[in-house]
């Protein structure tokens, strides 16, 4: 499993994982992206725990970053993606300057929609999440651009439906 | 339908939920709490509209509310709600200054867990959420405190598990 | 002072202040704007108080609604205040439900600028800011539009300079 | 002034700037810590811009890793700085995946109290901030740890006063 993992993880340029990371941080599971992250003071709350709706903007960077990926720009004025589902399930708590990893993979694409799956990990899963992004133009949605379409099915072994 | 959403809306003493209300913003189904809302700026993004995360603080705000209406504290060192998973789902976007309904309701609840339903409504619903929520005291599961219980049941109309 | 304050509140429609609420928060000084405030779970971070970026959002708020009761929208492109300078002291700190009130006041404006105190109370003076802000539209200074100019001389009371 | 600045930045340890950065962003002036920074979605407001308040966020952590950097840890229950004062000037309006460099410095310092000075660069400086913060512990002031103390001296080129 951890063999499958690193070689996904050796696909993405911009991220540098290296297959020691499925290990450290008890990865589980075939992941195109992975990036370390460490938690911030302003993603906790009261509790002492990461805040809920922290763990959801982690995973807007690694949107962006995944997007920005694919050839493609993030702008009022260009197609992008638009959250439309989410289901996010929150195993373990995680507390101030934890060190965990986030990892990214695409499951599937439409025409105009994709799927991602987001998790957060620390000596095994943490958080997860599934998320059913639109790709949207001028607020109504629009065919997922080529290029961008070529290297989710490509590159992230995205399947389309 | 808006007959039992309002009569619901009556027994919550704390928002001042009005029969029109249900008509005014498109509200389908039967809800135990209702606070109006106006988006502010910070909750919008650069697409324009309400950011996806910025919902799921709208509703920590009325499960906060929720929870002192039960008689509870939200505090560290006392038994509290924990968001366990979410099923978000966004069917129409808001804009800046848009004039919305946030809608709660208690669907069931379990020795040391309940549920919400989370919903924003204006000409019809906007967003709804799903919410397991686990009562966590010390950072373990704990049974709900028996006043919150008994309000959840008589008052929200939760259904035990 | 009160006396002054008072006479203040009343010219703002909006925010339904009371004479009274100048006592009830031990308020010094003469506001244009006051509104009632309780601190949220999300405004809080580890210390267990009021984190020190949640005070300008709440501001930013308040700075919204003034505008829009000079008859102006913020909109991209529109002229609309921009923060170019802040000064901020944090006097006590605030805690999670703390019930507080929040002030603002326009001491003076130039042509193409104006000023902005802002203050939290509760039992006295809490946290107190002074903002310059910048008439911007498409990303250059332009005047304040003429009936923004005169409310604010007139009804709240700015010194040109 | 470069030359200064560079020597400066090779004293920490923690992140890993060079010479050429004071170059790259148009630093001017001698600064202890130097981190890159690329702006989140998260940061830009509907202006288009990064909004106010995301520049406190992002010294927050600054701040965050400068006390871990003097041997320190920041919890609850443990001396660690609150923010007294802030003065900050946003000189120029930066964009959503704008590549930045922070900088932070430690001017001077107190028994009790020490100042930070903060900016972003990019062509030169973009956004500037003097923070006073003071060493609380269980809600009142206390000294700075001897060895926060000494590094902040000795390392940061702090002037006590």
């Amino acid at each position: 499993m951890a063999q499958r993992f690193s070689s996904s993880l050796e696909r993405m340029q911009e991220n540098q994982a290296t297959p020691s990371l499925a290990e450290e941080f008890g990865v589980e599971g075939e992941w195109s992206m992975a990036v370390r992250h460490r938690i911030r003071w302003a993603e906790c709350d009261l509790y002492g725990h990461v805040n809920h709706t922290a763990y959801l903007v982690m995973f807007e960077d690694l949107r962006v970053a995944h997007w920005r990926s694919l050839g493609q720009v993030l702008r009022a004025d260009q197609a992008g993606p638009v959250v439309a589902k989410l289901e996010a399930r929150y195993v373990r708590a995680l507390a101030f300057e934890d060190e965990v990893l986030l990892t990214l993979r695409v499951p599937g694409l439409r025409n105009t929609s994709f799927t991602h799956d987001y998790a957060v990990w620390k000596n095994g899963l943490c958080f997860e999440c599934k998320a059913l992004l639109v790709c949207v133009k001028d607020g109504v949605s629009t065919p997922i651009p080529p290029e961008a379409r070529r290297l989710m099915i490509e590159r992230d072994g995205a399947k389309p439906a």
